[in-house]
């Protein structure tokens, strides 16, 4: 845009779950850098690196982190450093925390990070996405997830989106195992006429036919628009085989709960994840 | 009993969701027969022997042989064989279809049976509890759990109850797993005024955490009188360690929920495995 170059994009980084790795934080900037020069800014809470037990600092660090980076309006964007479980632990302390700065900032994040996404969809935040995240720079070719999680960042850019993905219509992207676990919480958002997107990875596949059913069991999930089937990958062999695919799974428990299903979606636990703005 | 020695106690058996072996019901039926004589009779469904990929015969074979011996006032009791993944897919299938012989029935089992027991619960049947199955004689001294199951089946012995648990009062015991992916859904029971005893089986840490969560911020769930937690067995290594026990992740969950937190209970995947008659 003309006129716009002169404004540095500064996006804070936080870690609600899981520890990330410096050296990859190291990598995720200097790529940032090769790509945007000194336009954009990547700022990684020092929160990232910290450790304790399985979290990356304890719940008050963690939740503490986000604080800082959302409610500061010198950043213009929180972006999740990374998944790893975590963030239900500390997502109904942040939200009602949450200032103005906050509300006006993107936010980026997927896997389980979908607990603060849907927390965040809950209380009305109009800027929030399901999308690629710095740790992606660990996976083979990762540079491609996370390129297009910076353009949608910094510029918005439309081709870093899900093509089935409408602007301004609800698209709810959750991890399928994280939405089964947030619905009945506090967390959980409103689905009515919402398309909604499900991912899974390393899940059995009696498992996700598990979730299948608990999430399309649920009222306020029955109200939604229609369903699309992401990638589920890595999913460890069944013994006897299961009998049926992941989207057999899926065509039948929308069958069975009047959902429409709506075919499959770009989305997934790798490189070719896209973002998926909740509109 | 005087008077009560003609009778003979007749039970069958079904396999809601994966396959029995013969050799092992064969096992069962003798261990009965050397307990009891002729005054009991096991009766495996064939259904239980069936094979439909993942499952011991498919949807519609599963839910048939509940409803035979269910409907059949031939039988004192349904006894499920054993767990694994699939009593879900056929529970509301189920339970619209028990007749008055079914309701009078004692109906025991435990793992993914806990689909069906919460929903029996939901529609008012006096006389389900979660216990031993014949599958347990293939653990190493599990006659002493198969024993235990019969003796509550054949004569309600209170010597086979969970010593926590007050006759006629709701005990409500499940699988966490199986809780948490029942919430929700038209078989989640009434929890008001109710303890509730919680066991698991082959999760990680940070997984029985995420399900505590999602079980501690449903609103149902915070209407029970109390939580009592039973044996978390065969937990995957965490890496690094998850910082918390499973009875820390309880406290931590019921604090923060208000839920009351009221000690262990004598349950699990295990030959100590007691009757919890839901009461």
């Amino acid at each position: 845009m003309v006129g716009s170059s002169e404004k540095v994009v500064r996006i804070g980084l936080a870690a609600p779950g899981t520890r990330m790795d410096p050296a990859l934080a190291e990598r995720v900037t200097a790529f940032a850098a090769e790509l945007y020069g000194p336009r954009v800014e990547l700022i990684f809470h020092p929160q990232c690196f910290l450790s304790s037990g399985h979290f990356a600092g304890d719940d008050d660090a963690r939740a503490a982190a986000i604080l800082d980076i959302a409610n500061d309006p010198g950043f213009d964007a929180l972006w999740f450093a990374r998944g790893g479980y975590g963030a239900c632990r500390i997502a109904e302390t942040v939200i009602p925390q949450l200032n103005e700065a906050a509300q006006a900032k993107a936010w980026l994040g997927y896997s389980d990070i979908g607990f603060l996404l849907a927390g965040l969809r809950r209380a009305g935040f109009p800027r929030i996405a399901h999308g690629p995240m710095p740790v992606d720079m660990a996976r083979e070719g990762g540079e491609a997830a996370v390129r297009r999680g910076l353009s949608w960042l910094v510029d918005g850019a439309t081709s870093a989106l899900e093509r089935g993905v409408t602007p301004g219509h609800p698209n709810l992207a959750f991890n399928l195992t994280i939405l089964s676990q947030l619905l009945g919480t506090p967390l959980e958002p409103d689905f009515s006429g919402a398309v909604i997107l499900l991912e899974d990875v390393g899940e059995y596949m009696y498992r996700l036919d598990r979730y299948f059913f608990h999430v399309t069991s649920n009222p306020n999930v029955q109200r939604c628009a229609g369903l699309r089937l992401g990638r589920c990958s890595a999913i460890p062999s069944n013994d006897p085989d299961f009998g049926m695919t992941e989207e057999e799974v899926a065509r039948f428990w929308c069958a069975r709960s009047g959902i429409p299903y709506l075919g499959r979606a770009d989305i997934g636990h790798d490189n070719e994840n896209k973002v998926v703005p909740f509109g």
